[in-house]
């Protein structure tokens, strides 16, 4: 008797063969994977205490947000059509620096809550704060049964890249203070959640981080086995910054100072040279994508295409809400072959697999994770999500690949697998009460933007 | 005691002041909108036989996709990854040209049925063909109660531009048999539906029409009061035929053949020269973007910035689903955006109003409805959508223009009116069964493949 058996499915499996079933099963125990294979065969083979009938779904691997800023989500939207650098200046920065840890708290909440319904099974969220409060956010993580890596800003700089005067007082921290913070959290929160919660280190961007600094958080991350995460090379300035500073490109730069490895997910990664890259692929760097941000406030578009010719890791992210404006990442998937084909006019690539590689187990590699999720097989933990395909604009499926990455959204998503255990069911999400956060997080959004004296501009004036 | 009554709802009016109301409401009678105003005046001022409460939702004109091949939706998806030209050589025109009418019929009912529930009210529907079986097409249309243009193919040459031999021969039609079927469904069918359906010409492109056709086409239109719509300058291929043939550039030709004006909205529009887009703007012809198949097929990129700035009155299609592959135009909206601003590095134009009114009000230009409808405002017809707001990707709403543009998915519309009458409540079509077709498409699939030859590619081999 095992304890979950899904069947009758299309399955996408990602698998080191890239099988993809026609009417495909497969048999979970406890928190991982038994066997996939075909469903008449599986069916005889087990029973199971839970079956889930997939006829019309296809079943992939939870899909996975390489970059989320879980504290902006309540800012969804906030002044859109403003350039990169002036909305954080004069909009993210002075509104998450006047939070209080509730504003941050359900702020999460909804992040967690949006995620989950569609599809994100793991993610990487980048930039804790202390006045945030920490540790309730690390608790949300683990209640909503998501896997997830959480981790804090490490800086000694005030600046941002070559405009020193950016960051908001709000958001300063001392050297020495974010480290120990950043261990202690390690420490107090590292692998907890049945192991789904991991706590990484997130250096803020050059500029913000001295060279030592950024050594000794690598060196760090190695003693406790943990990950880095950080902004690179994502607006000229940047790469300006460390070519006029050290002489060198950003990966020479990041090489210099111990920020690529297996370990380390850049997030955008636009401003790479091509010889930059092969730095990236020999290190085994990863690179997090997050094309929809990219082409809305016209940062420039990260080489995706030679990226993958060259054999770099790119997985995929949201990034924050106030620049997306939402973590849906079937639109990631889409966004970034779509933007990638227009500018090298190349209708084949990236390809729809390739896409999904990248939001699967490139993100499983991306959050350090390889072994244990990213693709649906025999030893991985159960991370499964099941797309209902009975709708118009899903019908007919000629091959399921394609589906999901030209027409499928987040909310096409129906069922969610974490760990073995079925966090949403037709929609509704088990582990949160859905209603309660969507009414706090409603309300709360003029309180953030008053604390903070930042006012609302709109497209077209309000009546 | 009026008909019917929207009240508590943020509105985007699309009206001639860009009006967007926190808290109003729409007054309907029959099948048009009597006035538009806030919630609490309006609900002293009159009382209705039906109220719609639209607390959570956005409330604004229905979507117009200005590009729809409706024998082509059963194709969804059918071979992804290749070029354009191949694409409709060895699997788009082959399938189509193997169609019997049921083929047609069935495709008909599940693109109707996919733009209802995206909100989409109004479309302007391409390339119909005797073989589909054109009377029960246009009854289709009306039964669904969307407002809607088709139109029947014209030609008399077989080649595709440059490329003589490329279509097939099951969709190959004699010039004068043509153009008299094109006037008899013109004279059946034109403001049927109560007015809801139009009929128009769609000339082939330029190598399958002659200079004479398109020029009897552009005086019959003017007979009729009928407008035309045509595939133009959408690859290179089409620009270098008009050049070689006749020295002309694409803009150039249309004017010479009278395929510009009021009544004529050109599809894709992709390679225009920039002095070619002043003879768009001085003739008010509409071009039609569409910018998620132009992506995807790396067909190139329309000009829509600079079009916007000269003043030329640019709409947004879906175009057909083996290559795009949905018919959600909140997808357009943000992709078209994405792509321009991607393009010219601009994070500030075209701004999410600019969208608003490509898909709304130009919309209705680009069908000759702007009387009509595109907007909401007193003596339009009632085209009016809710989009229900209380979801975890569409909370906070900081601005609701951003909202729709950058956050919503066509799966958030709830309800849809159309000439006064709800179409759809709670995400269910009443004038449908959905299920029933759903079953036929999905069934039918296989069909249209094997009586074609077509083999499907699949992008992972299935098991």
């Amino acid at each position: 008797m095992i304890d979950l058996m899904i069947c009758n499915a299309q399955i996408i499996t990602v698998d080191t063969q890239r099988r993809v079933f026609e009417n495909g099963a497969i048999a979970i125990e406890g928190n991982k994977i038994l066997e996939v294979g075909k469903s008449g065969e599986l069916m005889q083979k087990y029973t199971a205490r839970r079956v889930l009938d997939a006829t019309h779904f296809i079943v992939m691997p939870g899909l996975i947000n390489c970059h989320m800023h879980l504290p902006q989500v309540i800012m969804r939207g906030v002044n859109d059509n403003v350039e990169v650098m002036d909305k954080l200046k004069y909009y993210i920065w002075p509104i998450q620096g006047s939070y209080d840890e509730e504003d941050a708290y359900i702020s999460t909440q909804l992040g967690l809550l949006e995620m989950i319904k569609a599809g994100t099974t793991a993610f990487l969220g980048t930039g804790l704060h202390p006045r945030y409060g920490i540790g309730a956010i690390a608790q949300a993580v683990i209640d909503s049964g998501i896997r997830g890596v959480i981790s804090k800003y490490v800086m000694d700089q005030t600046g941002y890249a070559l405009d020193k005067s950016a960051l908001h007082p709000g958001l300063w921290e001392n050297g020495e203070e974010s480290l120990r913070m950043a261990c202690d959290l390690i420490e107090n929160w590292h692998g907890k959640g049945e192991g789904r919660l991991q706590v990484w280190f997130s250096p803020r961007s050059v500029g913000g981080v001295s060279e030592e600094l950024f050594r000794r958080v690598s060196d760090l991350a190695k003693h406790y086995g943990v990950g880095i995460t950080a902004h690179w090379a994502e607006v000229q300035n940047n790469a300006d910054y460390t070519l006029e500073r050290f002489g060198l490109l950003p990966a020479e730069y990041a090489q210099k100072v111990g920020m690529v490895g297996k370990n380390v997910t850049l997030v955008h990664g636009i401003y790479f040279e091509d010889r930059e890259l092969d730095i990236l692929a020999a290190t085994q760097t990863n690179i997090c994508h997050c094309p929809v941000c990219n082409a809305k406030l016209a940062m420039g578009t990260a080489k995706v295409t030679q990226m993958l010719h060259k054999g770099v890791n790119v997985c995929l992210g949201n990034d924050g809400m106030p620049v997306n404006n939402t973590a849906d990442m079937f639109r990631e998937m889409r966004t970034a072959l779509l933007l990638q084909r227009n500018l090298y006019r190349d209708p084949l690539y990236p390809t729809a697999a390739e896409a999904i590689e990248m939001a699967t187990i490139n993100g499983a590699k991306g959050i350090l994770a390889e072994d244990v999720v990213g693709s649906i097989e025999t030893g991985k933990h159960a991370d499964i999500i099941l797309v209902n395909t009975r709708k118009p604009h899903l019908i007919p499926i000629h091959d399921p690949t394609s589906a999901i990455v030209w027409a499928a959204n987040g909310e096409d998503v129906d069922t969610v697998i974490i760990d073995g255990k079925i966090i949403m069911e037709n929609r509704h999400v088990l582990t949160m009460n859905e209603e309660d956060i969507l009414e706090q997080a409603e309300r709360r959004k003029h309180k953030i933007l008053e604390q903070a004296g930042v006012k609302v501009n709109h497209v077209w004036k309000l009546q």
